[in-house]
């Protein structure tokens, strides 16, 4: 019997934008807090806050506009208006009801992967970090939902994460291949396992993803420019 | 071959303390607004807010905690100072850090139920709504893990969720046994699946949890004043 080959997604600037949504916010952020605070200052600050509360919030829109509303009130030395703490809160409320908007090409490449995947041949998976609840809601709006066997939402992406998704899932690492933006998250801990991984870079990394990349490329390794490009790979792999 | 009973313990007031929490968060939340608000506007007010927040935010210390700062700018027509905002900030951060505090008799009703466990007689698992990341953080920090076959994170506790879980452990739903403190969320829908459920109030309910309990024990509906009973009971049904 051929083994089956499970192609797991990233889904946050893997299938669909999310960072961009996090530029866009910090952009009026910067507006609102200019009579105070420089560019600069606040942009540094604001990434000290975010990365010191990650081991309290965790990942995700709602520990993000806590971060912000932290950073305003001290870089301020607490002169903010509570007004602007409003706005600032309203921001992170249109970023978890924001449209759920795909990447380029992603409707495309899962409609040419889903023969195979009727056919058993493949199956397709979700594997994203963060906050539940949101991402429970935009994988429903994103109508990808169908497409998938399983959809893993996880509070973080490292070895031990990926271990239990491989079993509670009874695949081998060697039939895995995990797709994602992030070195970090989506790439090193898979290749790491034993698994393949397929690094599409999006156009803005979070810093706190950012890590070296690997000066050769490991086994099982692979780039691409775009997720289009996905069905080929996985046809050379079958092949 | 007789069938596995899988008992599944819900965590937040079945296995430690959560309302007790938000209660006293609550209550410093009184006395800083206390210049500005009678306590019973202020209950009123953080109530409509959480319950209006969510659908945007979902259950969980972080949308409550920024259901608190709206609650606070909004009662105070803004003039609540950020310094203020600050610590109602603090006071969601110590909620997320809080120690994991056990309810009486969790720890000897495991006990109790590990040698079935052991031998494969019967199942144990957690079914647990809200945040992801704080709850794998409290499963960590409570030392149950280790207890429970399966630990399922889940956004909302409705028959589809329920539905999900008994197929992807391999339940019927006559097997499975829910043990929880919500009506709402533990028993109805569990009960509407075919599933049995035991109901161990905790001393406070949030009013969003609440419904009104039926007049009727239905079947398979079973009321318990303490954890402590559960052994009992699990030997009375596998008997």
């Amino acid at each position: 019997m051929p083994s089956i080959l499970t192609i797991a997604f990233d889904a946050d600037d893997t299938l669909w934008h999310s960072e961009s949504i996090f530029e866009e916010t910090h952009g009026r952020l910067r507006a609102l807090l200019a009579p105070w605070v420089e560019s600069e200052a606040l942009d540094r600050t604001l990434l000290d806050t975010e990365g010191r509360n990650l081991k309290t919030f965790g990942y995700g829109v709602k520990g993000f506009t806590l971060s912000m509303i932290e950073t305003a009130i001290d870089l301020t030395e607490g002169r903010i208006p509570a007004a602007d703490i409003r706005t600032i809160l309203d921001l992170g409320k249109a970023m978890m009801d924001h449209p759920v908007e795909l990447l380029d090409g992603v409707v495309e490449t899962l409609d040419a992967l889903a023969p195979e995947a009727e056919a058993g041949r493949i199956r397709l998976m979700v594997v994203t970090k963060g906050d539940l609840f949101h991402q429970e809601s935009k994988v429903a709006r994103s109508g990808l939902a169908e497409r998938f066997e399983r959809i893993e939402i996880v509070a973080e992406k490292d070895e031990a994460t990926y271990r239990r998704i491989l079993q509670r899932s009874g695949t081998a690492p060697e039939n895995f291949l995990m797709i994602g933006n992030s070195m970090r998250s989506d790439i090193l801990p898979v290749l790491d396992l034993g698994g393949r991984a397929v690094h599409i870079p999006y156009r803005i990394t979070w810093a706190h993803e950012e890590v070296s990349r690997p000066d050769i490329a490991p086994p099982g390794f692979y780039t691409l420019e775009t997720i289009r490009e996905v069905p080929g790979l996985v046809a050379r792999l079958a092949g």
